[in-house]
């Protein structure tokens, strides 16, 4: 009844932006992102008959309040489907996932603590029933069950049984990185859960970004084929850049952009118009990722960081799937 | 055969984004401006029998090359008007409009051109006339034809004959503030009249954009009217950010914004959480203008004078229209 998994991360060049159902998680359009190696959760699950409830342990901190009710709320789900409703267990998690540098820990925490709960409960090992699963507990996790690159089928059942991921290439297929841009300042994310529903509901431009899904899909997976970084490049750019379009349409407007946000994408620009194939994109929050190729490693790091307000850069490689420790 | 006229340039507070028609200057959606006192170009139009050739002085210096085209063939429509192909005319113009501040003069200079032209040549006065003549040179001249509130219908003969502003309130109605905020570097506008072509044919997000017009011109003519300076700020500043929207979802998408851009859009929603009421817009280019009422003139400009990339803010008040000196 114990079982540790791993999950990594993971960045969306086609974003996920909108859910249709809140309480499935189930989203509006289709996504695709790339798993990063460098960003990732353990997590250990033990059922013991002794326990009346679940305690979690974040970064080895028993954790209490809203945090512990949404772990414990997903393990539900796990319990049922088991047939073992009165199982409760100790949930141990150690993220390295920096806070700084924007990334969700949502993602790889809810996709290692399926994977552990999973294995832990005996439930089969089933990769695409994983994803649906994950999926319930953080919309976007549910591409992390998945290495390399992965797209996020949105799927048309009300009950969400066809909203999966899905590999469209391994980690190994090509080696981009990813340069993770931490800010000095660590202000405040806000909005990201509430920002999506709040431009779901009011923007005047969500169903264009809807419409405009498919082409992008179409398009940046031909560019993965073929390993065309330009290609891939300027459709995961173009597709941020539109995706926060739609938050500076929404009522009220917001949107996630700080001054540095836009000193890094003026940077990106630049290197370009140096010669340097690099590409941007940013999630529902300040911070910046960067694409590149290997071979301009060094230029985009030093370059990065001598952008006023940065503080330091976090390089990722395509990451693997979950994994059982 | 000489005349001299002023006129102010103008703030959109709903923005004229798009053309239906580049060669009469027809606009996809009616706009929404106010006209400034603080900036304004005085030119005088003296046509004279010895000339077989426009000479334009900008700023006492005689300028040619495609400068003095633009001029020249507006005249030409000035001349067919009066039935006087042949009359060729000294202009000396004067801007009072800094560059630096991220005003077009070709509002305020293309009003006081069509305004002194005409009455120089013996045209009737009569301020659609002029307007409809006036949009012939830069579409948003028109509206600087007029004081005050003033809206521009887009209309809809394909002649242009029903495309011209109106007057919504006079200068007086009103004591409202803009401040235009000069930024230290002087990073070259790019794209302006371009990225709204570009915008109208590749933007993903640009028919939204026309068919939320209506709605926020509704509202803003009724908070003008009622002098709620909350609705006016809080609609123009959110067309505002609809409208640099749709650069986003350009193909290749673009943006007027830059870091200091977003700095200072953090500034003003930053007074506004501090209870100061500030509301921004923005142009085709990075220069911010800071709407106020009277009384927070001082907390206004302190604030926006300590913004890092900040080298000056100038005030204006509602401006008169067209006037003949």
């Amino acid at each position: 009844m114990k079982a540790t998994a791993k999950a990594h991360t993971n960045i969306a060049l086609i974003k996920y932006w909108g859910k249709r159902d809140e309480s499935l998680i189930l989203p509006m359009n289709n996504s695709l992102s790339l798993t990063l190696d460098g960003f990732y959760t353990t997590t250990t699950v033990d059922f013991q008959d002794s326990l009346t409830a679940d305690q979690f342990y974040l970064n080895d901190r028993l954790v209490e309040g809203a945090e512990h009710h949404r772990v414990s709320a997903f393990l539900d789900r796990i319990r049922k489907a088991a047939g073992r409703p009165d199982a409760f267990a100790y949930v141990h998690s150690t993220n390295h996932v920096p806070t700084a540098a924007g990334f969700a820990s949502s993602a790889s925490g809810f996709a290692a603590l399926a994977a552990a709960a999973s294995r832990a409960i005996g439930l089969p090992d089933n990769a695409q029933a994983l994803s649906i699963l994950t999926r319930q507990g953080s919309g976007s996790a549910c591409r992390s069950v998945y290495g390399g690159f992965v797209e996020w089928e949105k799927g048309a059942e009300a009950d969400g049984s066809d909203s999966y991921a899905i590999q469209i290439a391994p980690a190994d297929h090509w080696d981009l990185r990813v340069a993770a841009v931490v800010l000095s300042s660590d202000e405040k994310k806000v909005l990201s859960r509430e920002g999506m529903k709040r431009t779901v509901e009011t923007s005047t431009f969500y169903s264009a970004w809807v419409e405009s899904i498919p082409d992008d899909l179409e398009a940046i997976k031909a560019g993965i084929a073929e390993k065309d970084f330009e290609k891939v490049g300027e459709i995961a750019e173009a597709n941020c850049l539109r995706m926060h379009a739609t938050t500076l349409a929404a009522n009220p407007p917001f949107s996630y952009w700080q001054s540095t946000t836009l000193a890094i994408m003026e940077t990106v620009r630049k290197l370009r118009s140096e010669g340097v194939p690099a590409f941007f994109t940013i999630d529902a929050g300040p911070n910046v990722k960067v694409l590149y190729t290997p071979e301009h490693e060094e230029t985009i790091r030093n370059t990065l960081q001598d952008v006023p307000g940065v503080h330091d850069i976090k390089v990722s490689r395509p990451g693997q799937g979950v994994s059982y420790v």
